[in-house]
């Protein structure tokens, strides 16, 4: 870990010296993306040193299939890895016939930059190579948001005193690798290419899954600004160059505008992918890189006025918050209702397939609130377009009868991770889907996605736990055995209060919403019994369940137990880990953390956020008081729940120590893996931290709340919230808080307990 | 499943027509070995139909490094997998230019013969070729239990009514492929081959783990009887064949003798391998495959005349024990300490690794009864020597100062299993081990084992369980929490009433053994305190443990519990499950298993049937009663521990039901998947419930008890063992039963609880 890195800056993700230990991590901090294509931050010329090069594509990944150990009946057919794709980026510096290479040059200076703000990433180095010729490198990037499969570099050599014969060599290359193959198997099969003019092609197929891939670059060389077309092609299978070579006199400067990126087929049939970025690339090259940057700009502008968040008095936390908006906006644009959000994102490989339980219990809220409606919807959509799916995977696993159990891990509703107390166990995952419906009936007010779509997943839902709980004699109750709760330190446990909670809510929930459609609407609910096949008897089942579900709590302690037995063990705080034991899951044997209380992020304390309203303070508090301790915080998602229960409670400066370890958790590294990618879901739960933490902010009775407790170290804080409607901003400083509606008819809002009336601000002033 | 497959005979395995369908079951079943190598019944001859190759080497296996899923702390370097290697049986026979292939010709006759009483495999099939040529082709195959480096082929091919022209191309071949191998990875690297007169080699490595094995093959030829030397030998690469051809008149025959097998880098250094085999098979042939056989001939009758079993009335019954003893007089000799005994012996490649807790758990007996002491001695050596690897196997999972964890499945000692609930938590394999020297202290009588090795196994497997459980304070006792009991369809369960049962005892028997050696030779106990580092307080907290361990026991049901929780399953008995899901392992996901009260194989019961004296029959019956209704058996091991327990609840025909089950497991494909080989270990507990089940046989007190029940399908049982260097038969029939001593100083012997003088035999009459 190098803490100081990173140089704190409001807007900026700053490096200003050369750190070759901290490439890989640097690669991952400063990635780009715009929701259909990302990379790590690779330098565009040729790096010899050690370095993870990666560059993905929303929705497209490799299938393994390996298998090891004894198979398990029920496991999915394939493990989704995710891979990096052909490189469009590259460009090949050479100096009087020697390639330039950071790693063998003389670095004087180092600059590179994350422009947040507009989402353009900078580097300046000014090195000398190993025959001594000093030159500038400076280069401009962005993915651009305003078209989907479009990237932008401007990339210039200057020469200092010295002249020198200066070769720049954009490609691209489809001889990549994937650091999470097996055996270094190929996931590509180079297919085809082509090369006309300023502009290249390369066709790849995905092995095994088959996704057709169209890779490109067009270019435009500048010789001291002005234009230079004395450049040929150069092609070797599965790779085209464009080669450009002058003699440069000293201080004369070499320049390339390359637009490149990528076209799958989620996004156009193989026949068209070609034409299709062949007009993208032409006409960006024809607008030139300023206006193309304008373009950028404006559209990262109307991100920010909506979901910035300002912190005065905390340059960290402020430059923390908006790296985590920023990228969570990098990720997922919610313009495609085929793609989610990664937990990595475009940033790394690790953990494979695309959508987890973080969606619907992380990153949801943030969408809402900080988006049009429509976003949120579309991640709803999602799993709706997956339920038949579900349920296959319901059936698969013994399940009948439209029971539906959500995968654990996916790609395109299809369970892709084949551990069995992750994919069969953790079954908790399927009430945050049913959760995500409730918030967003909640948030909006508006029962239309319900009715239409929303029940439907409520009840495959709904039937699921119906089938998946049994009755124990023993204790004359409903008990769910055998699964994995959000604390995955512990699998196989029976009656994980979390999962048995949620699962009770699920079936209540739905039974409710069941009852209200047919008292607002019997012709609905006919509709929706027909269309469901649901009888009398089976919604009163559900409630039957719902009421007799057992809840173990320790009536000593006042708690909650996170699963039978938890008593059992040696219950020491984790001041009794030793430090260089820490983090335990790089430490531990896996039975030894197994059998330990401690806990990898909020279970029961998961539960307290989820359904905060069903219990009281005194509750949580025992609750906290109990589990915190035992705590390791060692999933990313844990530290950002922690603070908005310690805001509740009143802890501000304990929920401020939660806040830096979540918003700067890659920031600082404080994990020591931010190289192999970035910590995208728990972005959300940084935003939960400061939005529902130290902003209070809360939907109840068709009414938003705002309670804020501002932490010591700040001077000031506001937000925006996009609230049925209306824009609301709430400024909080040392003295006062005030909520001004900055858009939108009028909307109950609550701050510290006391209805106010929002005064009303100018639109976007 | 093809019941009639195989005919009933006493002494042979028969297989009298021609079943294509059934090919890879009895490759099976008619496999052949010695201890050091063995192969599947596969055809000299091509065969082109679905067929199994594999031919094995004891101790060779190739290391899988695949990783998938989330990778946990202290798992393995590698997955051990058994590896097929270079073909030294092959035979090509051309008729007319036409290989002749039994799936493609026309089989007129067919018949295969294992002679179990000799070790010998015959084959006799009369065909016409595709072109209409009439033959009668007939092999006769062995391993020489003599000389584990050597195997023997005769092989004739005899025209009938027409005259043809025949080649016989014995060969040897390296091109050979591996089911268990992922993506086809090759397992072997082909070195270097030699070919001089009739004698051959191929030098192959395996890939990553490096074993030489030198593969050769040595012949003779022979026209109607009369040596025939035109022949020549034919290289390619990886693969030398010896081609011999002849125009034969009709009624003519020619035949090869063919002598060849292996020698490994666990043999013989890589630069000495060729010279020894080249002695052996030169030695070999000159004396011929008659004088051969009889040297095989007269060994396995050394073998039966100890181990035999005779079962009058019941040919089935009797069948099935020689085939179950035949098997493990073929997979373990105890010649090599490096070796043991493996789950699928060299009958197929499943389950990787060689040695599991089978070996002690249920095979020690047999080959303590039926063979010189010094075989069970070797099995105790096996695992004393690995003590080093076991101590670092624990220390990797986070223990100190001595504990050793013996693997779950090893090649060399090291672990080589990969699943966490099975390699980290399946540790009652632990206490087996420690059984295994009480086991050979009570059986023999003798303390020198214990004294000089047996102790310092025991010290480390007690450090180990000092160090596993935990001290709840909930309950005021210790407990062991999450692992897997015998009962692999429950993992990481808390409390698993076997484990803590077989801890307590280990912690008592290691404390009482120092005890007694204390008292009868303190220069002894004062030189092991000294060598294992013990101090009087260890030894103390030992006790305190064992005296202090949780047992969970349900007073209404009058049972030792599983587990803790296991009444809050649904309990519902295995006749609720539809046939058409049996076995559940085959039809119900995991997840569904883990929370079903069913039972793979004897949990509970496992600990009534090692610690039968500490409960009384009452309490067996209860247990018994509760368990074996919920027990499914699909584990190989399950049904002979039943039979036992059955026999001694006086449950004699419930017994004979468990006896069939385990005695004909493969002969009569019980679970459909013999084809992958055999179930050897459970062979062991074949010989468990005739011995000790109808047979009643106990140690006890210096003295061996037998107390006889016959089925009634039954006319009488007769074994002989071998006690304290004695040699003892029982004969019983439907009216009385009889002990004889055939050798040997008298010893203690009580027959249905009565001392009696057993009457003396001639020896060996």
């Amino acid at each position: 870990m190098n803490l100081d890195h990173i140089k704190p800056d409001a807007w900026k993700i700053v490096e200003d010296h050369y750190y070759p230990d901290r490439i890989e991590a640097a690669e991952s901090l400063f990635s780009l993306a715009n929701g259909a294509m990302g990379q790590r931050a690779n330098f565009e010329e040729h790096y010899s040193g050690k370095s993870f090069r990666g560059s993905y594509l929303a929705g497209v990944y490799y299938p393994d299939k390996t298998k090891v150990g004894w198979w398990k009946n029920g496991y999915p057919e394939y493990f989704a890895k995710v891979l990096n794709a052909p490189n469009w980026i590259g460009i090949d510096v050479i100096c009087n016939k020697e390639i330039v290479d950071l790693n063998t040059a003389t670095v004087h200076e180092f600059r590179r930059e994350l422009d947040m703000q507009n989402g353009l990433l900078t580097r300046k180095v000014t090195l000398s190579t190993l025959k001594g010729v000093k030159l500038t490198i400076t280069s401009e990037r962005f993915l651009a948001l305003f078209q989907e499969e479009l990237g932008c570099i401007r990339y210039t050599v200057a020469l200092h005193d010295q002249a020198a014969e200066i070769t720049l060599a954009p490609y691209i290359d489809a001889h990549i690798s994937n650091n999470d193959s097996n055996w270094d198997d190929p996931f590509w099969e180079h297919k085809d290419q082509f090369c006309k003019d300023s502009f290249a092609a390369l066709h790849t197929k995905t092995n095994k899954s088959a996704f057709d891939v169209c890779t490109y670059q067009s270019v435009s060389f500048f010789v001291d600004g002005n234009k230079s077309v004395a450049f040929s092609c150069e092609e070797k299978p599965g790779r085209v160059a464009f080669v450009h070579t002058k003699q440069l006199a000293a201080g004369q400067k070499v320049m390339v505008v390359k637009t490149g990126g990528y076209c799958s087929s989620l996004q156009q049939p193989q026949s068209n992918q070609q034409n299709h970025v062949y007009d993208i690339a032409v006409n960006a090259l024809k607008q030139g890189f300023d206006e193309l940057l304008q373009s950028q700009q404006k559209q990262w502008d109307e991100v920010w006025r909506m979901a910035d968040i300002t912190i005065e008095g905390d340059v960290k936390a402020q430059q923390g918050i908006r790296f985590n908006i920023f990228h969570l906006n990098q990720t997922y644009t919610g313009k495609n209702p085929l793609l989610n959000i990664g937990p990595k994102g475009f940033t790394g490989e690790k953990y494979g397939g695309s959508t987890y339980w973080d969606t619907e219990a992380f990153c949801f809220p943030f969408y809402m609130a900080t988006k049009d409606e429509s976003v949120a919807k579309n991640l709803l959509n999602y799993r709706y377009k997956h339920l038949d799916k579900a349920m296959e995977n319901a059936s698969k696993l013994g399940f009948s009868d439209g029971a539906a159990l959500y995968p654990m891990v996916t790609m395109n509703g299809e369970e892709c991770h084949n551990e069995w107390e992750i994919t069969f166990e953790e079954i908790h995952r399927n009430a945050a889907i049913a959760y995500a419906v409730f918030a967003y009936e909640r948030y909006t007010g508006k029962s239309d996605y319900l009715i239409e779509r929303g029940i439907d997943v409520l009840v495959g839902i709904a039937r699921f736990w119906a089938q998946r709980v049994s009755f124990s004699t023993a204790k004359n109750q409903y008990v769910i055995l055998g699964v994995t709760g959000p604390n995955e330190y512990e699998n196989n446990v029976n009656n994980n209060w979390y999962t048995n909670y949620a699962a009770k809510w699920c079936l209540n929930y739905t039974a409710s919403r069941l009852d209200k459609i047919k008292d607002e609407n019997p012709s609905e609910h006919e509709a929706i019994l027909n269309r469901l096949n649901i009888h009398e008897e089976e919604h009163t089942q559900w409630k039957h369940i719902a009421n007799n579900i057992y809840l173990s709590f320790d009536k000593n302690r006042g708690v909650y137990l996170q699963q039978d037995g938890f008593l059992d063990k040696e219950l020491k705080d984790t001041s009794a880990i030793s430090r260089d034991e820490l983090p335990i899951n790089q430490h531990w044997s896996w039975d030894r953390i197994l059998r330990s209380p401690y806990i990898k992020q909020a279970d029961v304390l998961q539960g307290f956020y989820f359904f905060e309203d069903h219990f009281t303070k005194e509750q949580l508090k025992k609750n906290f008081d109990f589990y915190e301790p035992f705590t390791v915080h060692e999933s990313s998602l844990s530290p950002s729940i922690h603070a908005v229960l310690a805001t509740t409670l009143g802890r501000v400066e304990q929920a401020y120590k939660f806040y830096l370890q979540t918003s700067r958790l890659d920031l600082d590294d404080y994990n020591a893996e931010v190289g192999e990618g970035l910590h995208i879901t728990s972005m959300a739960g940084t935003w939960l931290s400061v939005v529902e933490g130290f902003g209070g902010m809360r939907i109840k009775d068709n009414a938003i709340h705002f309670s804020p407790k501002l932490p010591d170290a700040w001077d000031s804080l506001s937000f925006k919230i996009n609230f049925r409607g209306a824009i609301l901003q709430l400024t909080v400083d040392k003295e006062t808080s005030q909520v001004s509606q900055i858009s939108g008819d009028p909307v109950a809002v609550f701050l510290n307990g006391n209805l106010v009336k929002p005064s009303h601000k100018p639109v976007f002033s």
